[in-house]
Formats: C-alpha cells, sequence, structure tokens
C-alpha cells in the first residue's frame, strides 16, 4: 500500500489566522485543508490564498456537499482545489454530478462518511469511480466519549477492500497510528494537534510512526 | 395552522448577483437564505451584508451542518442568521450543539432532512426540542426527474404530525402548492423560480395560492 500522507486541516474562524497555522507546518505536510469552518468563515477567497502560497501541495476544500454538486465542485476547483469532500448522505445524483465535474477538472472526490450509509452506498460511490472516502469520529461525537472502536477497524477493512482509500481523522495522535497498518489509508488529517508550539513537532512525530508501519 | 413563509433562496456564486436578486423581491418575501453555493462563495460576509440590508427579514443560513457543529452555528449566528440549516445525516451530538447555540442565541435550527434518515431519528430531534425541518427535492434528484410523489407527501405528514413544521423546496411552483395544504408548512423556499423578469410575479402568485389554501 501507498504511504499514507498528512493532512492538515485549518478550521480557524478568519483566513489570517488560518494562514499563521499553514506557515508553521505546511513544510512538513502533503496536504492542506480548508475547513468547512474556514470555508464558511470566509468563502473561496481562502482556498484562492491557500492555492497561492501553496502551489505545490495537494489543496482539499472540505465542502461536505450534500446538493447542487456541480456548481459547488466547480467553484472549488476553478479556486484551485485539488479534491473536494461530498457527503455520504448526498443523493447518488448529486455525488454524480460532483464526480463529472472533478473529471473534467482531472480532480478528485471524497465522499466524507457521516450518518446511516450503507455498504450498498458505498458499492454505488466505487461504481461511479470514486475511489476515495473519509473516515472519522465526529468532532462532536468525539467530544461525546465515542472513541475509535473495532467496529471503525472492521468498517474500514471492509471499505478498503472495496477499493476506496481512506483519509482518517478525528483527535488522531501520532500513537494511534499503528491501529491503522491494515487499512488503505490515503492521509491522516489533524488540526488542532498540529497547531501551536507542538504542532510541528507532532506531524514529525507522525510520519515516524508512518515509515515505521508503512514501507 | 399558521399560514406558510415565502422564503428566497439566494444560490448565486457571488454576493453582488444575489444582492441584485435580493433588491427585486425581497419587498413580497418573508425570509431570505443564504444558500450554500453563496455561503461557500463569499463566506460569512455574505450573512452579514444581506442582515445589514434586510434587518426585518428572517436570514436563513443553509450550511447544511454535518459535524463542528457549535462553532459554525456560533458563526451564523453572530454574522446575523435567525435560522441555521443542519444536516439530518449529522451526529446527534453535532444536532445537539447546534441546538444549545441557537438556544443560547435565541435562535432556530433546521433539520435538512437527506439521506437515509429514519423516524427515529426525527424523534431524536424533537426530542432535543427541534421544531423545524427541511423537506425537499434534492437540485440533482430533480434533474434526475424524481418528481414530488404520494410518498413524499406522507413522509412529510409524519413529521407534521411529530410536531416539525417544513419548509419545503426543490422547483416548488405556485400550481403546486395545493399538495402540500394537510401539512404544517413553515415556509416555500425557492431561488431560480423567484429570480429574473419573472420572479416578482411568481412570488405574488405563490402568496395567492397560499391565501386560498391557508386562512
Amino acid at each position: 500500500m501507498t504511504k499514507p500522507l498528512i493532512q492538515l486541516a485549518l478550521d480557524e474562524t478568519d483566513l489570517n489566522t488560518a494562514l499563521v497555522t499553514a506557515k508553521q507546518v505546511a513544510d512538513s505536510v502533503d496536504v492542506i485543508e480548508v475547513g468547512t469552518i474556514l470555508a464558511f468563515a470566509e468563502g473561496m477567497g481562502a482556498v484562492r490564498m491557500l492555492r497561492a502560497r501553496y502551489p505545490k501541495h495537494i489543496l482539499v476544500c472540505d465542502m461536505k456537499t450534500t446538493d447542487a454538486g456541480g456548481i459547488l465542485a466547480e467553484m472549488a476547483f476553478n479556486a484551485g482545489a485539488d479534491w473536494i469532500t461530498v457527503s455520504a448522505a448526498a443523493h447518488i445524483a448529486t455525488i454524480e454530478s460532483c464526480k463529472k465535474i472533478a473529471d473534467y477538472y482531472q480532480k478528485e472526490i471524497q465522499i466524507e462518511i457521516y450518518g446511516n450509509w450503507t455498504f450498498d452506498d458505498a458499492q454505488a460511490w466505487v461504481d461511479l469511480g470514486i475511489n476515495q472516502a473519509i473516515y472519522h469520529r465526529a468532532r462532536d461525537a468525539e467530544i461525546a466519549g465515542k472513541g475509535w472502536t473495532e467496529d471503525d477497524l472492521v468498517t474500514m477493512k471492509k471499505l478498503s477492500k472495496m477499493g476506496l482509500s481512506l483519509s482518517i481523522t478525528g483527535g488522531i495522535v501520532p500513537e494511534n497510528i499503528y491501529l491503522f497498518k491494515d487499512i488503505n489509508a490515503k492521509a491522516f488529517i489533524a488540526g488542532r494537534a498540529f497547531t501551536g508550539e507542538k504542532g510541528k513537532f507532532t506531524v514529525e512525530k507522525m510520519r515516524l510512526e508512518i515509515d515505521k508501519y508503512w514501507s
């Protein structure tokens, strides 16, 4: 399996603060994400600014698209995003619209798994040619004390086998990385853990852990 | 039942165009919505601008919140929104976070129904004290030719009985209004139908239809 990437999620409520965070760890991460919070706070200007500052990084816009897929996808790809997220709860026609726009721009979409999805849904995504999904504990589920469980891992393995590479998120720390060694992990995503004084150290520790379990 | 409101959804990809649309019909509508497209295009600046221009309208920010509910809700309410939308696919802890922030600001949240939701989910929303939901045909489902069906109406009636008043959307035209006469309809939402040369005429025609079926 390809070595997982490290993704910095920028979920600040203003662009200036996000740019400070980005600057601190950009050299050490592979993927920069304009999180839903930042995207709603500042609009596509945030995507354009990060694209201009970091032309070589993979840039994700976390829109969790649920409707009007084609328009949202086009907006984000035009602003410079490489990947956008699409909600698992979206109608399959919405997901298909996003995929078509992504193909046109030679970009990718990632299905963000939330809610009462089924493996039949997952098969429908794969049938559309989608090969990425995001698996996480919701921020609020995290707060509610819901941790990584054996169920999570079984589900992730099953999704991997169906052909989806997973970006994994939700309070991930370097000590968690080994849990995912049998999973087709596209990226490990963190925001707050990569922010502030210890941010860069945490990214580097995560890289070491990835190197340990993926060759 | 209270007389349903008329809601203008602004789904333009830039604020200036949205402001032109708003100006054309604002006098005739009750609710103005910063649609997901506009919110992602321009950020909370769009909410602030519309709040400043239309201090007396109910202002909705259609975030379809799926995660990080508290932060997104706070951002939108601070910018001047009265209601925000929260995805039915969100974890119940996310929905609860949004509700708490809404209560704090004396604002409201609306559950946006998408994906594989269940009536048990709906009961959980009602149990949190939520009394609004949005029911629609997805834009892309619409494109896929999925119209209003008897199933839709049965589901809406059941949700009404559970205590949810529904904002109804998805290609609604004045000629559709009678379909919803037995439903607890909070608002009828349209965007493109209220835009352009015939926009104002369509709003007024919709008002006449509402007056015909709700007294």
